[in-house]
């Protein structure tokens, strides 16, 4: 048996368990884990450790581990933090192979905790016992009753199995699934609280569940990122299975990025740095939380057959079908009605379907007969991506006319059929139900759905990562210490193969004695300095200087400037460049995000980046045909596409660069690197970095 | 008794009406009014009129309304488009008050159908026959069983009575509302199915229900904004009523507007405008659908304290209020626990709860006696805004420990307490009807929390409008009739008050005769020329000219260019204007809007507006501190407000001149006006129109 078939028994399938610390108090949180095993009929051995009761809810209770009868694969430690620490060193004497802690206080209450929490990690290190937690509610599987967890909602009689494996950063959140799941039909395989992470991360315990023969679907819900290798193993292997990971993240928000750190006491990323992360992976991000819990059969659905796939909507409601299509378009998904094609062979069939954005069924019929034929020929046809059906009062009411067809379809058609979503308009719970139990996406609210139609939309399969290729005289210039200068920077970008402007060095004294240029005018001259980061504010550029004479006027003008606006500033002459002409300006940067490692940035720099925040950042490194794509995201790039008849820029060259910038990555030679401006000469003519610059690795 | 009354009265407190075309086919849409209309005990006198029946579901049938025992206050036709229209002129013939018609066939099938609907109209004016409809699914009113509709969501046998009147331009979302509503102990007051509005208008019908007294808030759900006159005139009357307005609009996306295009034959006005009018009428747009059904107990409740009113957040689940702040703070919401002061009075009746973002309850006691406690004082405390309450699993099963002591709480404290929104993480039907019931609003998902919690921060009184005030000067050069050059553009800019650059225009002829200009150099030169309406695309612009020679060689070049670009271009001149420098550049446009009429817009032109949408947009005319309100929705004027060092822009005399630009809307003078660019200058310095056009209205 491998280490992960083994890690997965002791956390899901344990043939005998400890509570240590079970309360006998019924309602108690330290209650809770033994109530809800055998509530459940929990089919290993339940073992209630607590040194002051002979029984704990009517079973026979036990002092400490050494008193069983028998080895336990895992415990759940209900006990506060300082007794929960000692419960874990007895545990390691005991060689539980899985402990879940529920105390919190590590991690997430600062510096005291975290040093609790690196000891928690320490005591555990290499010796085979592994921990879920601390701060975790704890491991729930449906398909033997394991309700190892002090969350609430397992209180109800009977648990739902199905397909789903949710791993959950909120311990509250696994019991959401559990009780939003129930009115739908909706069961799960295994749920499980991660806590604070500190031994076993979701990565870790998601891999371990891919060989799961019960789960089909993992659901993520996280605050943030931690052990992004781990979680990018997982993700990979679990795309490799077949298996869709869909993921909820907070932190769209300053807020909730906030929140996401004193909650957890996560070192906290950027959220875009996490959705790269995440997308990288393969890992379908939604931002509707139902979606999490009505997408997945969409997801293990036929994959969309292009990159912008057109959605075929039927409905017998033109109002909730206009709210979906028009949430839809707003992600930039388009929606049609029934293709020719399929409406030439349905009406030989008798069936006339208008032309249109919508297939509105009112008046064609809403009986079983005409929707499954419908459905029957939409599901194989050739030009179908994915059919959207928004049902209306007849799903309340008749779901055996319009629902049942669906189901019904769905159960005939081959395998490599489209997908089907279906937005239910009322409160429909039969439909629900009965979609549910077919394994039919169904969504409560447009929103929802529109949200899961986009993750769909955008899925695709994870990324291989190239390793960096860094030239060597790039990695010799990059392993400098010290200061750089823009100079420096531009340097190794040019070493780096990014083409660089035209430049010449010059002192102050040999501008001010006539001494003749490499250049030729038009020129651009900038102050060199270490202590102006921030030129354009200091007035240390001067642009369009067309001679001589004005290239003196404008050095005497900035040094004035310059001294005013940092009087001590060491110039260390000047810097002239060749004026270009450009089609456009960008900013490509490569900085190392604490959460998800090094990734690279391009936008077009000043407002658009700071008040648009219309950049495409992907992690590093990335290969032209990805940095390409990277390109195709940002709006304002539309200025280098041909904007109102303005030439086209060199997106070729442009992606090209951004690809050798992010190869910067390798070996951690710098913390951060930035190309400001790189100018976007015409199609055909390159590019040109101006300026920038390079922030070495400290230490 | 008033029209208004009267109105109502026929509407939806008829004392008898007739069905006409009922069938008496059970399950058929022509026999469900009349099936309906019995279920639920319509308090009046119900007539099936079926020349082809002696009864209709049990009751006796009549062949017209001829034969009928006495007059009908209502009819609703449930006949084909033909056999409609007749069925109106016999309605008419007997003075029938109010008419509602299931029949499409009309605008909404394009100008065929828009023909019969003029005549439609043509036949009830001036005849004291009103006509809800055509396309209407009826009307409704709970209080009374009048379930005059063809909707099958009303088949239940109970319908929920309420205070929510709900005006929906769609007829199957009326069904909607209820199944919704039912789940969640939610009920309405009337229901009305406005269909094409060809006569009466959600803005009538609204307006007639003000002085219901079963109606205390009014939910639209809008496909399209039409006869935005009657629907101002109803949002002002329903605030001044302090009965709050609450819509949902589709049309947010591209394809969402076409649909409402094809769906309902309106003409579409933008949606932006749309935003802007219900803005101005102080009614509530949500963008969550659920958000229409949960949001009304907020916005009945205390009105915001401030313009950025801050969320005071209690949880008993961090993950689930997590949740609910990120999606506050993307849309700028704070979000708080518990302030100092009350968190000192908390403390001394034994309650300590810690600083920070939420207030988590779970470790403070999650029972009854604690919640009233916490809530008794926030209800009343001076610095709260507004409280949320996040409610995890104890919602679902001790809802009397967290729910019931929110519900006393509110039903003890004294009327303008702080409003509450409560926000429930698991499924939980019992709290939700508990909390419907004390007219708490209560929310299923965290994205209708948010949305309904912003909806209530934005919300405020309708704006009085002033009227347009122009110039007699302006006036005159207006009423201009022909082709405007940018030079008549400025002449009427200036004559409404708005600085312009200094300029001379000058001949090609005199440029190449060397004859000396008024202007000082450096200046910009345009060709003048109708023919050119974009100037820089054609090569007609010339920056920074230096000296006469100069000049000479950029008209020439012009010239050149613009042959090239437009062979047949008639040049008319050159325009010369001094060269400013200027912190920004913006764009004021005035245009009518098909919808709502005149709409004034800023922002900062090129990519911004066009790639990014970054304009503000109001109805037109707006007071200069109306104008000022404006600069600060557009996120760009950052560059304005002393970004990254440059010097503040004068942002009082672009409000100044944006209020003057919106005066033109005076008397429909002109169809569009945009100044582009308007420069503005360092603060105290003004701004000054340098370029512009105008079109007059057509005919």
């Amino acid at each position: 048996m491998s280490d992960r078939d083994d890690l997965r028994k002791a956390l899901l399938e344990p043939a005998a368990v400890a509570v240590i610390g079970a309360s006998d108090e019924v309602g108690k949180i330290p209650a809770r884990p033994v109530e809800f095993l055998m509530r459940h009929g929990f089919d290993g051995e339940i073992f209630p450790i607590n040194p002051r009761r002979d029984t704990v809810l009517g079973r026979k209770a036990f002092a400490n581990l050494d008193a069983l009868p028998r080895k336990v694969d895992q415990a759940y430690i209900v006990l506060p933090t300082g007794p929960a620490m000692q419960a874990v060193e007895e545990c390691v004497r005991h060689s539980v192979k899985a402990v879940s802690i529920l105390a919190d206080g590590f991690a997430e209450v600062g510096e005291q905790g975290l040093e609790l929490q690196r000891k928690l990690v320490a005591m555990v290190r290499g010796t085979g016992t592994r921990v879920v937690g601390p701060n975790s509610l704890g491991l729930v599987r449906t398909w033997n009753g394991l309700s190892m967890t002090a969350n609430a909602a397992f209180a109800h009689d009977k648990l739902n199995t199905g397909g789903c494996t949710v791993l959950s950063q909120s311990g509250s959140l696994i019991g959401t699934f559990v009780s939003r799941g129930r009115t739908r039909g909706i069961g799960f395989a295994n749920l499980v609280s991660v806590g604070n992470e500190a031994d076993l991360s979701i990565g870790e315990i998601g891999d371990c569940l891919i060989d799961d023969p019960k789960t089909d679907t993992f659901l993520l819900f996280l605050e943030t990122i931690r052990h992004a290798d781990k979680l990018a193993a997982f993700a990979r292997r679990a795309a490799a299975a077949g298996k869709p990971v869909l993921a909820y993240k907070l932190g769209r928000s300053d807020i909730g990025a906030e929140l996401a750190v004193s909650h957890t006491g996560a070192l906290v990323g950027s959220d875009a740095a996490a959705d790269a992360l995440l997308r990288d992976l393969g890992i379908s991000r939604v931002n509707i939380f139902e979606a999490l819990l009505e997408g997945p059969p969409l997801l293990r659905g036929r994959a969309p057959r292009s990159a912008r796939p057109t959605v075929t909507m039927l409905t017998t409601t033109g109002g909730g079908a206009a709210m979906v299509a028009d949430q839809l378009g707003t992600s930039g998904i388009d929606v049609e009605g029934v293709g020719e094609p399929s409406r030439a062979v349905l009406k030989d069939k008798g069936i006339v379907i208008k032309p249109g954005r919508i297939a509105d069924l009112t008046l064609t019929g809403t009986r079983y007969d005409t929707v499954r034929t419908i459905m029957d020929e939409l599901l194989v046809a050739p030009d179908t991506d994915i059919i959207v059906s928004v049902i209306g009062s007849s799903a309340e009411f008749f779901p055996e006319q319009t629902v049942a067809p669906i189901v019904d379809a769905v159960k005939a058609a081959k395998p490599g059929h489209a997908p089907v979503a279906v937005s239910l308009v009322p409160q429909a719970e039969q439909a629900m139900k009965m979609l549910a139990e077919a394994g039919i996406a169904c969504f409560r609210t447009s929103e929802s759905c529109a949200d899961a139609i986009r993750a769909w939309a955008e899925r695709r399969p994870p990324r291989v990562p190239a390793a960096p290729e860094l030239p060597a005289a790039a990695a010799l210039i990059a392993a400098q210490k010290g200061t750089w200068t823009e100079r420096d920077a531009l340097n190794l970008f040019a070493a780096c193969g990014i083409a660089t402007v035209k430049q010449e060095i010059v002192s102050v004294e040999d501008i001010r004695s006539g001494k003749p240029l490499d250049l030729s005018f038009p020129v651009v001259a900038k102050l060199l300095s270490a202590d102006l980061p921030h030129k354009t504010e200091a007035g240390a550029v001067a642009l369009g200087i067309g001679s001589a004479q004005e290239l003196l006027a404008a050095v005497e003008r900035m040094l004035a400037s310059a001294r005013a606006y940092a009087p001590g500033a060491r110039i260390d002459g000047v810097m002239l460049q060749r004026q270009l002409s450009a089609v456009g300006e960008v900013l490509v940067g490569l900085r190392e995000d604490p959460s998800v490692g090094p990734v690279i940035t391009v936008g077009m720099g000043g407002i658009t980046t700071e008040i648009y925040r219309d950049i495409a950042l992907r992690l590093a490194p990335v290969t032209p045909a990805e940095a390409a794509e990277m390109l195709d995201d940002v709006r304002g790039f539309a200025v280098l596409k041909g904007f109102r008849g303005r030439p086209r820029g060199d997106l070729a060259a442009l992606a090209e660069a951004v690809s050798r910038l992010s190869q910067l990555c390798a070996g951690g030679l710098v913390a951060e690197a930035e190309i400001n401006p790189l100018l976007v000469m015409t199609e055909g003519h390159g590019v040109s970095a101006v300026d920038g610059l390079v922030v070495p690795r400290t230490g």
